[in-house]
């Protein structure tokens, strides 16, 4: 196993072979396959060949990789299935929900009345916003 | 209103400063500023300053620099949050729940035990993924 991946990885495996995939896209960065457990038909990973954990520790070119890959993939299933639209996500952390520790994107295709709902959405609560800006906006830090 | 916006846009309206926002980020690439429904504390949209729907129609340089800034706001946020984890998430079209027809990526910072559940699982349809992946792999078709 190369230096660029982690021994108990299974999508490191993947990417050495070691586990089949059903391969969609790849170059010398990326590599794309459906998922297994598809939230819809179509449901693709797309991870970088060099592990890292996720997108907070991921080097720029591969993150770049990562998303450009996306909208090729993207703009190639609108031609080749009946999608309309997609999710696009990434968990980052396993508190977000992320099982494999190694960066993935999900590219989940949608269909027109397929039911999904995927997050709720939230009154405003203008008065903690500004509080909140704030606090963490980098414009008023400089 | 420069060229680059669109003029009945509300993102492009707020890139222009016509309409306030509770700004996080800024470069000349991107903007980043907190989502008013906000998911969660901390809840940020990334949009390129430039008018562009969705992934599929986005330039490039415009998706390289938009995930190298939710890269640098996740990585500021965990340090100034208290949140553990991110679902950073896009819905290109109307089928995906895309509202503003403006690329944006929300990143939804995650905190222990939050509550929220993003998307639901399913059990593998691997009969299925087979005929799915000879239909769609770009790398059968090279």
């Amino acid at each position: 196993m190369a230096n660029n991946q982690k021994e108990e990885c299974i999508f490191c495996k993947i990417i050495t072979g070691e586990i089949p995939c059903y391969k969609i896209y790849e170059n010398k960065f990326i590599l794309a396959f459906l998922d297994v457990n598809p939230i819809s038909d179509g449901h693709t990973l797309v991870i970088p060949k060099k592990h890292y954990e996720n997108v907070l520790d991921c080097e720029d070119k591969y993150l770049e990789e990562t998303i450009k890959a996306i909208k090729i993939i993207t703009n190639h299933y609108k031609k080749n299935l009946k999608c309309t639209a997609f999710n696009i996500a990434n968990n980052s952390g396993k508190d977000a929900g992320q099982v494999v520790n190694h960066l993935h994107f999900h590219i989940i295709p949608r269909y027109k009345n397929d039911g999904l709902i995927s997050w709720p959405t939230r009154n405003c609560e203008c008065e903690k916003l500004s509080d909140l800006c704030n606090k963490l906006s980098l414009i008023h830090k400089k």
